[in-house]
Parts: C-alpha cells; sequence; structure tokens
C-alpha cells in the first residue's frame, strides 16, 4: 500500500511543476462556522488544479525507456491538462484523448501547455478505449487518473503542506471522485499525525465511494449526476478503495444544492473562483454534514477551479436562489393605468430591488383586460421572500413563484 | 501637498485593519505581454477593496473629541464598508448613508461590519446631501472617500508595499476614479524611485480625470457611464488632481468591452474575481493602451472584488462574445423532416459546441412553411466565428448574427 516515504518523495519531484498554495484563513467562513477555517486554495495551482502534482510524480518516476516510449491518457479536464504540463516540464511527449463535445476553453489549455490532442468520441469512456488502443499500438504509458501509487503520492504533497502551514490543523476535508486525493493526503497525515481527522466528500449523484465503504466491496454506479464534474465517477479505484477504507476517518455527501451555495460564497466573499469540485469539502462544513467541535482548526481542500464561465453563471444563479436571495416571480394586473406603478411600490415598500420585468399584454393564459407580469428580484433571503410575497397576496395579487 | 512621510505614517496605522496583499506572479498575463506582470490582489483585502487602508488612516489620525463625535460618510459601495470596518476596529461611532437601492449585499456587509446605515434618495448626490446635513446636525467628521490628504496616505500604503515585494518593478497601473487611491501610491513611489512609471486609468465613459489633465482645470463630467461603477466619478478631487499633475506619468482610457475582457480573464484564467474597476488596470495592460518594453516589470493594481453576481453574469457573457467564445445566432429552417439535424451536422463539422437551441414554428415574422431556430453556441475566438458564419451561409442558411 501506498506509505508515507512515497508522498515525501514526490514532493521534490512536483516542487518544479506544482505550487505550495500556502493556506489562506477565512475571516468570512471562520465567523459562520464558530471554527478555525483555513482554506488550501488549489484552483489557484497552474492548470487549476492539483492534478498536475499526481501527473508529475508519475512522470518523473518513469524509467528513461518509458519516458522516451511518451504517455497517453484520457480526460475531459483537469487530468488532462495536470499531464500535458507535468509531460512538457519533463520533456516527455504526450497524448491526449478527450471526447468531443469536450469544452473548448480545456481543449485550447491542454494543447496551449504541449500535448497533443486527440478527440475521440461521445464522453469519457468511449475517449479511454481509444487512450487504450493508443497505449497498445504505440507502447506508451498510459497515466492513470487516480489509480495508481505514483499519482496518489503525488496529490499527497498537498496533506504536507498543510501540516507544516497549519501545524494545529484537527480535520482536513478532501473531495472524493476516484479517490487519488483523498488517498494521498490521507497517507500524508495519518502515520504522523493519526488524530487529525481526514473527512471525505461526495457529490450525493455520484457517490458510490461511500455506498462502496458502506457495503465493504466496490460499488460501481452506473449513472451518476452532479454538477462538480471533476468528481462525477461511477467507481472508485481499487487502489484507492483500500487506502480510503484504511485511513479516511468518514465520507460524506453533499446535494447540488449546497455546492452551489458554497460555490457562490467562495465568490462572492473570498473573490476566489472554485468549480463544483472545488466547493465539496466547503459545502460539507456548511451544511454540518459531520460534527465539528467549536473553534476546531479546519482545512477544506479546494480541489481546482476549472469551470466552464457558462455553466458557472447557472451555478451562481442556482447558489442565489437557494439562499433566497433571487426571485422570479409572475403575477397578473389588471389592465387599468397605474396597475404596474402600485405592484412596483409594493415591492420598494418591501425593500426589494427590481433586476428586470417583463411586462406582457397578449399572454394566452390570462383574461382579456389583465396583464401578465414577470418579475427578478434581488431578495434579503428565505424570510424576506416569505414576508414580500405574503404582503402581495395580502393585497389581493396572485403570485406564482418561479425560480 | 500630500508627501511621503504621511505614507510611511500610514502605514502603522493600516496594519492591524488591512492587508499587506503580496504580490502574484501571472504566468498567464506575463505569457500574453511579453512582460513580467505581477498583480496585486486589493480584491483579497478585507472589505473586499483597499478603501479600508485610506479610511483607517483618516479615522485613526482623529483628534480624541472628533473620534468622540463619531463619522459619517455617504456611499453606494467599497467606502461604505471600508469606513464601516475601519471605525468598528477603531472604536469609533460610524453612520453611512447609502442610496435606497444600494445592492442589498453591500447594504449587509456596511451592516455586518458595524456601521448604522440609513437609506436615503434615489443617487449617490442625494445620499451624500443627507450625510453632509448629519455631519451639521450631529457633529460627525465627514470621511471623503478620495479628496482627503489622510485618505490618500492610507491608499499610498499599497505603494509601499509594491516597492518592498517587487524592488525591479518599472511600471504600475493604477486605476482612477475620484483619483485617491493613484494620488496616494505616486507619492509612495515617485520621491523614492522616480524613474518607476505610474500609469492612471479610466474607464471610458468616467474619463473626467483624463480630460482635466489635457485641459489643465478640472473638467466635471455630469454624465458618466460604466460598468465599472467602482470608478464612475464625474469630478476628480481639487487635492488629487494636484498630486496627479505633478506625480503621475500618464492616464489612459479603457472601453467597457476591454474591461469586460480583463474581468473575464482574470476569473477563468487566475480564478480570481474582481469587480470592474479591478479589471480597468488588466484592460490597459492587455488592450494596449500604453506602451511598454519586452520584460518590463508591470504591476496592476486590482483594486477590489465587490461586484453584484447578477452584474457579474452579464459582465462574463459580455466577456465571452466579445472574444468570440460565445455565439448567438438566428436562422430558418424549411419545415422538413430532417432539417434541424442537418443544420446541427453543420455545427458540428465546424466543432462549435451547442449551449442551447430554441425552435419555433409559430414565429410571425417567417412564412408558413419555415421555422425559426435560435443557437447559443461555444466558439473558439473571432476566425471560428467567422469560418462557421461562412460556412452555413455558403449552405444557404441565412444566419443573423444576435450577440
Amino acid at each position: 500500500m501506498l506509505d508515507l516515504a512515497d508522498v515525501y518523495a514526490a514532493r521534490e519531484r512536483v516542487a518544479e511543476t506544482a505550487r505550495h498554495t500556502p493556506l489562506e484563513y477565512s475571516h468570512t467562513f471562520s465567523r459562520m462556522t464558530n471554527a478555525d477555517v483555513h482554506l488550501k486554495l488549489e484552483n489557484f495551482q497552474r492548470t487549476g488544479s492539483f492534478k498536475v502534482r499526481g501527473a508529475t510524480n508519475r512522470i518523473m518516476t518513469l524509467s528513461e525507456e518509458e519516458k522516451a516510449a511518451g504517455v497517453v491518457t484520457a480526460s475531459a479536464g483537469n487530468h488532462a491538462q495536470g499531464v500535458a504540463l507535468a509531460a512538457t516540464r519533463v520533456g516527455v511527449d504526450a497524448t491526449i484523448v478527450m471526447p468531443e463535445h469536450a469544452p473548448i476553453s480545456k481543449l485550447k489549455a491542454t494543447q496551449e501547455y504541449g500535448a497533443e490532442v486527440i478527440l475521440h468520441g461521445a464522453d469519457y469512456d468511449a475517449a479511454a478505449e481509444r487512450a487504450h488502443e493508443i497505449e497498445r499500438e504505440e507502447g506508451r504509458i498510459y497515466v492513470h487518473a487516480f489509480d495508481d501509487p505514483m499519482v496518489m503520492a503525488g496529490q499527497g504533497t498537498i496533506g504536507l503542506e498543510i501540516l507544516e502551514d497549519c501545524p494545529d490543523v484537527d480535520t482536513v476535508i478532501v473531495p472524493i471522485g476516484g479517490g487519488g486525493l483523498v488517498s494521498g493526503i490521507a497517507t500524508a497525515i495519518k502515520e504522523q499525525h493519526p488524530d487529525v481527522r481526514v473527512i471525505g466528500v461526495q457529490a450525493e449523484g455520484a457517490a458510490s465511494a461511500a455506498d462502496s465503504l458502506r457495503k465493504g466491496s466496490i460499488q460501481e454506479w452506473e449513472h451518476v449526476d452532479t454538477i462538480a464534474d471533476g468528481i462525477a465517477v461511477g467507481r472508485i479505484g481499487d487502489l484507492t478503495f483500500e487506502v480510503i477504507r484504511e485511513r479516511v476517518d468518514d465520507v460524506v455527501a453533499v446535494s447540488d444544492s449546497e455546492i452551489a451555495i458554497a460555490l457562490t460564497a467562495l465568490l462572492e466573499r473570498s473573490k476566489t473562483l472554485v468549480e463544483g469540485a472545488g466547493a465539496v469539502p466547503l459545502a460539507a462544513l456548511l451544511s454540518d454534514a459531520f460534527e465539528y467541535e467549536e473553534d476546531e482548526t479546519i482545512v477544506p481542500a479546494l480541489c481546482g477551479g476549472n469551470i466552464d464561465l457558462n455553466t458557472l453563471t447557472t451555478v451562481i444563479m442556482r447558489g442565489l436562489v437557494e439562499t433566497g436571495r433571487y426571485l422570479k416571480i409572475r403575477t397578473v394586473l389588471k389592465d387599468r393605468p397605474g396597475a404596474l406603478r402600485q405592484l412596483i411600490d409594493v415591492i420598494a415598500e418591501n425593500r426589494a430591488n427590481i433586476y428586470a420585468i417583463q411586462h406582457d399584454r397578449t399572454s394566452r393564459d390570462i383574461a382579456m383586460n389583465a396583464a401578465e407580469v414577470v418579475i427578478d428580484l434581488e431578495t434579503r433571503g428565505h424570510d424576506h421572500v416569505e414576508g414580500l410575497v405574503a404582503d402581495m397576496r395580502a393585497r389581493e395579487y396572485e403570485v406564482e413563484i418561479l425560480v
């Protein structure tokens, strides 16, 4: 099994490629949780995620022959960029197979880091199949995204940094997809400090590792569904499963709503962009998915920041809706002079701000002399929303809440 | 006039309240510009902007009597939060007048930092008038947002940090609204290092300082219009104008499109959120608004990160459109079996990704047997957009570009 010496050895190799991202004390989240929260910001890592650490350690530990043969992998995301940069730095040729509809931004980034990108297949599985063909045809080394001791050891360097930067740490929270990150971090921490808790977090829609631990054997989920695409993995690795079983204290799951709320809070309060998977550890903390003491020192490992900006705008909107800060309602006005103005006054009295208003007299769903109005509002929270809607209804407005 | 000693004195006072945000070397922007770019990330400052520095220095230098009288100011944004936190830290009572429709998030943050907030008036001017009434009625000290030597000196501490963290700096780029930030930074830098350039940047829609410098006297713009609301100021200060004239090398302006592109790039590539005003210095660099040498060491001072998330989604979309990465088109299909599929094939051949598609057979604008389609696409840049549209037209699709 992976051991601590592997992680220390990895650190020397990783030092050239990956950044030591220092822990950032968070006033905001410490106040919100009554804990002492320090963020490990791997979204600021080169390539935008921690994956470059594992890839670097894997590629640097290849034999000279293997290096000369080059590497190949399949990925729709962060692993692609990590392998591309690591290979370029080490001077190894890399081919990455990405699914045909991979986001263009990730495709471009992977090419810019120096890899040859092949677009193949409708999904990750098809791309992986092609990558294994290339492995056989060209004799390249396949770099697995997580189920490889050298990859795990590379990710574990994050654990060493956490211990050094925050010797008082009580609990580290780590996202789990395939399990490489948490295996590395738990290995780095547990042998030296068995009393430091390592808590793994999955998305509820892709919680096969939690399921596997509960049942005592690896469970494969055919269907996974979460906004945290970086951890939308249906099967934990064989090697990572063993490490997790041995060294991770608990594995919990969070919902997409909780992820959206955490991502939005990080952006708005800490001015830092994480992807869905990166928000998962903070989501677990903010939603009390595990227990902790007052003043406990907690480090959520925010693993990456590569989120498609189009997706981001959707997630932000969801985060605002879930916290009662964005409200879209439909109501109907008698179509008479001053009716719209009267409605706007009611909203102003309730101190909500209007973002947008659509006023339509021609909707087919309503009576001839009425007008439908759809309003987008900034609100202060759930209580504010309830008060506003109750007040409108008391004044005999029909109110339909759209989001 | 403000002098260097004021800035050094400010540093001791500010140290307790404001963070020394270290410079962050940017691979991405260094590569894009062939310069050596280090970002000064004041968006990570407590309260989300640099304003807490000036407010702290101002409030700490009040006499004991003045402190006992309390302070008052008007602000719709960052200055409100800066004064609120600074006053609370120093133990001074603060009243902040905000316009009635100030974003709820900023209102709430200002209250949480411990100030009493009064909502008054439709805009900043009305709020400022009320604040001056309170100044007279209650004998409070008015804390001006920029035109005050102690406020400028506090902001100047950023200049000291830049010199210490980056002794090789050649050029510092600073946003200009009222001019407090650039006055402080230029004062901190120029006396010690007259050869270091200080370049001020305004938004084109609020470029009254540049206008004033050109004409040699203060010009007031009645109408200002920019997405960078933090620097949407119509008149430079009397004191700041003198400092800028003396110590700032050049003042340039950037467009809202350039600001949106820079903000989007910072978010996507550096995973850091800035507000419009915070993106302005990088916008000037990326759009070649001033000349610089290869390998020149350049520090854009990203002054703040407080942007309403609803506004953010609009700015991101604009950034993507301006760089040819988001395309919305309308076209018309013969309403026959397979027509939509044929169109989707054309798009796939051109390697654009479909975000959304609306297919409407009932639009009034088109012939009976045709169907209108509106498509949202992810594209790779302007060349890609041109190629796709040309290909579609060559195949006899009408194409209307919507954004």
